[in-house]
């Protein structure tokens, strides 16, 4: 069966009876096997798997690649058959009739790593995400790991504002090569799309020489010389704390990146378990 | 009966089962007549009818009366005997268990009126609220015209983050000589209590004399000198559109007027018919 495409708020909240087990994946649509790894996981869990497609305006800086995002609603119901219930797919006048003047306000990590280069963007996120919340109110709402801040930043706002959903985490899909999978993939020369793959290798060298020993930083290092070297223009390449995304030097590490190659801009991370990593320097 | 208290929001949230009508009052305790009006009117709609109670840190400045607001919450849940079926008072650590690093930040107008004198002021109330919108999911929640400003930004809120609840405006309650009634009332002398209903009547007469076709802005003037002859130390009067709050001078009015007497802080308005306003100069 196909899933059904719900335009409006108040029609979606009008099929969503209130004593069923509800989950939600927010996409931005242009869907991957990533996404429906999530949305297989809702499925599992839900009397009633939504899917949310909306290309969040706020969340796209003025020089960012909101006009050419990809925009494939038919082709991605036809992905979802069988595994999500509802497409969510309001206009921008839906869920943003008037400006939008209320917002959610993060804390100054949303503006390191990714909030760096892209500032307003978790602002963004965030708030179209707790629109999306109160929208579907599900029980269950599914973010995968690729977006490792975000993911962060969603379970912070979830767990400080109280709503009442559990987020589920999910992890990383990849290609066969190992490239992270992602919407913006397609945005790859095919050229381009063979060198994306030492994104991915650098990270994996680096995470077993941190687990061999190597302090972090010089890890990080490593990855940031090797990426110029082949051509990335590097954004960051950092090691964090991988439960509370300080640069505090204890516990589980999170190696993250986020680089160009060529006009396409890719993040990726890896996850370094470190039972000793207390005595590592990470910044 | 007397409503069952309840301190967390898990306990809460396993009491109240998604198939019924609940209704929400927020607010600080100390109850009077116009909060259990407020509360009646949840009682009406609702199967399940919850106040919480709380004074709320995040909304107080650090000069505030935070430490010596009254707390008396075993008077009010007398009040609230046969009215209400659940108190929830969470305490500090249960609703803040870490710093408050996740907020909803307000259009400007939250920096005006009450606000530029209470700055942090709505962006604490409005980050509470939807914390307690998100504990309680009431179908309703219910808050008076005496806090106009507020009124407005919560539903400002609830409209721009697409809360599923419908927010119930209810009039002020007035004591036998005009004053609203206000929790913080009970800081006044007695010889300020008599004072203090200078105030309202200072606002009918001005509604009365634009009714009549006097300028808004003359009116708030002579409110302003009244106070000030009276002894009050005046925030602000000012005359704004009832329905958007700015300064457009279209449609219905309301005064606003916010000043001290003695220690104490009063606010109080009054909507103003006006079929001709179009003409009028606010501000």
């Amino acid at each position: 069966m196909l899933p059904v495409i719900v335009h409006s708020v108040n029609e979606l909240r009008a099929m969503l009876p209130e004593n069923k087990h509800v989950a939600l994946t927010p996409t931005m649509g242009a869907l991957h096997e990533g996404h429906l790894s999530l949305v297989r996981h809702g499925r599992q869990l839900a009397d009633i798997n939504v899917v949310s497609v909306y290309v969040n305006p706020l969340q796209f800086g003025p020089h960012e690649d909101f006009s050419t995002y990809p925009r494939e609603l038919e082709a991605d119901c036809a992905r979802l058959e069988n595994i999500a219930d509802i497409v969510f797919a309001p206009n921008d006048a839906e869920l943003y009739p008037l400006p939008q003047t209320v917002t959610i306000t993060l804390p100054p990590l949303a503006d390191e790593l990714c909030g760096r280069s892209r500032p307003g963007f978790f602002q963004g996120v965030a708030t179209v995400v707790c629109k999306l919340l109160n929208c579907v109110r599900p029980q269950t709402a599914i973010f995968g790991k690729k977006d490792f801040q975000q993911l962060f930043l969603v379970q912070l706002m979830v767990a400080q504002l109280n709503f009442p959903t559990k987020i589920a985490a999910m992890p990383i899909l990849r290609e066969a090569d190992g490239l992270a999978m992602s919407s913006r993939n397609a945005y790859l020369t095919s050229d381009e799309r063979q060198r994306a793959v030492l994104l991915p290798n650098a990270l994996r060298t680096a995470a077993a020489a941190i687990t061999a020993g190597e302090k972090p930083t010089t890890a990080a290092a490593t990855v940031r010389q090797q990426l110029q070297a082949d051509g990335f223009v590097v954004d960051y390449v950092e090691c964090r704390n991988a439960t509370t995304l300080t640069s505090t030097a204890s516990g589980d590490i999170v190696l993250l990146v986020a680089a160009t190659l060529g006009q396409t801009r890719l993040i990726d991370n890896i996850e370094i378990r470190c039972p000793n990593a207390a005595k590592r320097e990470l910044a």
